[in-house]
């Protein structure tokens, strides 16, 4: 169990200069459990089990009439805020449904236009002013650290709560990361778990966050391996490599996707991130016709393993291939609500609680 | 009862290229009620009556607190995606109250920009995401024909889900029909219904999607007589006079607004659609100043007809007007409320339920 | 006890001709207590005693569970519209909470370009749509007189409901002054009340609406007394000053901030009003350096002064100020949440359960 520090004890510069792995103890309950999410890096085995346990008892809860009540009735006493000054659709709208299920009042600002920032108050004040009126802050946002900035601010105050990163700049988007382990952990339930899959990365594997983040949390996993494909260009940084080195992790790079099909368990598949692009269109000469899944490329796929892709797509994977049972995709997405209304009840101490009804009333 | 046939079991092609007679017993339950709603022909007199009757029922139970509460337990347990990537409030505003009355969570998508259709997404990947954290879209587009291949291909995976149409282009706007009939049917509920009597419809014909809607569902009821005034440019299609042909419903078509208000049992007035001006001014040079109810006319009409109008209104209707008993364009819009609940809560199958509590409380 | 007045008894010229001591009457129910809220000045002393009583008791019962989901019930079956066509984070923000915490259904328009307005409609028009769905309106707008005008005409048709004026243009912002009066009641609770203490207001006094309105609130105090500090070009205006006179309430002008700061019992700071200039940067010239309260005035202050500040602030407090226990700011926002929460539930003549429930068990 992690052991907790205390966000108020440490000045905001000394937190700063913290390497993830010096921040994360910052960020649990005394029980050991998530209280602020910032980075996908703050999750250790334990705690993802114990995450994915519990999204998928309350994925089985909400079948039931019943169960969806007593899910909605866990914190209709609190109030959440979105905070989203970057645009987005479906994160926002995954966690406004995982909200929603955990009964929470919502209220939402989208367009910091309409905000009194231009009042010229400053972020933090504006953000400490919702803090005023809600019970966790949700937030999303180009600038990088912010949500870092507010967790430990929020946690100086006499009201702290806590803060979901839901996307920061290029840098990290930690719910993104959790619902895609959890779609794994799922799809080999009944194939002995994720221990020894093989994972195949295919697409903008040097400016997804998706993938740098989901690489890294596959090292609590034992004997996991995984496959680079990409245009040289685009292939994934150093610094995971080494980071996968440091972990012991066997890991190939390739050109060729096509090959390497076959031999995966999961093939990841993302799009071209042109809106980092330093020139404008920088990326539009790279060549990616051999870098989309397409309905020949089931042929190859072997019928346990699945596709997944985080989604908004384009052309990487071909629409002739969404009714394969292998195709995970949407299933995904949907997994994200999921894992999202864990990740909020563990941060509230209802957990347990979950357990509890699951036991009685499922298992 | 309309004997249901199955969307899963025609591809969008040979859907797409039916009739919409054809395509209405495609849009109905096991037990013959509506589940998607996409054109106001699909429904036929008997779903029309009992919808009716439904709203009625709401409207009743709604005068009590615990009758508010009855009812918004009724889908409590349900999630409401409301997709408009078209200017509205009077219709998003009426359905979101609808689906408060009966208890929904609501999530909105209003501007498409903040969405991540700007990350090359296609819309019905947007669409399709949305419905994985919602059990209901009610969705406004300019794209004619959007919301009936979104009802397809949510019926072609493993989570279908009804589909509302809230306006889809010049084309279609099935629950503004719904709620103009439902307010005829209220308002000559002591005066022996809505046969045999005589609506006269003025302003733009050419062009008001809810005149010829509302025109072709008055086919449904026996004897029902029409006069259409209007300048000649703006002079109701033929298209539409074929069908009232066909279902031998007598019309008269005039330029004398005035001079037929006397015989009118309803005053169905609508402001010029200019948005639809293939140039720039196009409709400004068309002298309306005959087109319009004024103070005076209270004195040309019966005792007990009415004035309806879809809204938002510029001049056609002076505000004198506004406090006189036959006015019945607020209530209208206030049906509008009532008849998409009964819509929502019949998609849903909860119309039993709801009547049993009537008839036991309220009877 | 204010003797009600009937709204649809007189005619709207006659009406909006009246001073506001003469409107006063028509803004109440039969039992004296406030129905519309529209101007600071319509509220007597013994409304704003049994409202500061009230949030204090909706504050304190939100603290348990049990409590929040008793006032979570209390008006679970209205539904309120927010109606904000100014930008505003914070005062919307606030509503939105208030209404959480009383159990509304709530929706909003927020940018009038998404409305029908752009149909050619009329604002009148607009919002008697909306109160078509709603039981009360909460409404923003730039235009002078606007919610006056709502409150007359919905209560000259048959479903007249509550209008909240949450700021128009630089005139009204009633529910401010209302906040900052709990907040100074709450916060001299053990020094014998309100009344007696020296308010000392710092900043943009000409056009800040907040200490116009709170000033001649304060009027309703016993033996209150104030000081004006601001720069002469931005200092309080002179029919302020003539209705202090007229209540015989002590106040002096100066433009020397600092030296009047021991004296004071509460600092009320306001940032400079620039979006009132009537020539871009006619404010830039002024002096401010003066006029802003920084770490070393926390000396200054004395031991159990407060600082209030209505937020958005520049650089009027410096954040070095945030952690003292005399920085009410942030509080004083969170009282906002209080007494809109204790206003509105009074409009919906709930007050006496909330008063009922919170003697019963929590005194």
């Amino acid at each position: 169990m992690m052991k907790r520090k205390h966000l108020d004890e440490i000045s905001w510069e000394d937190f700063n200069n913290l390497s993830l792995e010096e921040k994360a103890p910052y960020l649990v309950q005394a029980n050991g459990r998530p209280f602020h999410t910032l980075f996908a890096q703050q999750f250790d085995r334990e705690q993802l089990d114990r995450l994915c346990d519990l999204a998928t008892r309350i994925r089985r809860i909400s079948k039931h009439r019943e169960g969806v009540k007593f899910l909605g009735d866990l914190l209709c006493h609190k109030r959440a805020m979105l905070y989203f000054s970057q645009p987005s659709s479906r994160t926002f709208l995954s966690f406004y449904a995982a909200c929603q299920i955990l009964g929470f009042r919502i209220a939402e600002v989208r367009d910091p236009s309409i905000s009194s920032e231009m009042k010229g108050e400053s972020r933090e004040d504006s953000i400490r002013t919702f803090s005023s009126y809600f019970d966790m802050i949700i937030m999303r946002s180009p600038l990088q650290g912010l949500a870092e900035k507010m967790a430990w601010l929020l946690s100086n105050t006499n009201r702290p709560l806590p803060i979901i990163n839901a996307g920061s700049g290029k840098d990290q988007h930690p719910t993104q990361a959790l619902l895609d382990i959890y779609t794994l952990v799922l799809s080999f339930e009944k194939r002995g778990g994720l221990a020894n899959k093989h994972i195949l990365f295919c697409g903008d594997l040097a400016r997804g966050r998706t993938v740098r983040s989901l690489a890294l949390l596959l090292t609590n996993y034992s004997n996991i391996s995984m496959t680079f494909a990409a245009p040289d260009q685009l292939q994934i940084g150093k610094d995971i490599l080494e980071q996968l080195d440091n972990a012991g992790v066997k890991y190939e790079l390739t050109s060729n996707f096509k090959d390497a099909i076959p031999q995966a368990d999961a093939v990841y598949m993302t799009r071209i991130q042109d809106e980092w692009d330093t020139k404008p269109g920088e990326s539009s000469h790279i060549d990616l016709t051999q870098y989309s899944f397409t309905g020949d490329d089931l042929k190859r796929l072997p019928m346990y393993s699945i596709i997944m892709h985080p989604l908004p797509r384009r052309t990487e994977i071909d629409t002739a291939c969404d009714n394969d049972p292998r195709a995970m995709y949407w299933r995904q997405m949907r997994n994200g609500m999921w894992i999202r209304s864990a990740l909020i009840a563990t941060n509230f101490g209802r957990d347990d609680e979950i357990t509890q009804y699951y036991m009685k009333n499922l298992k």
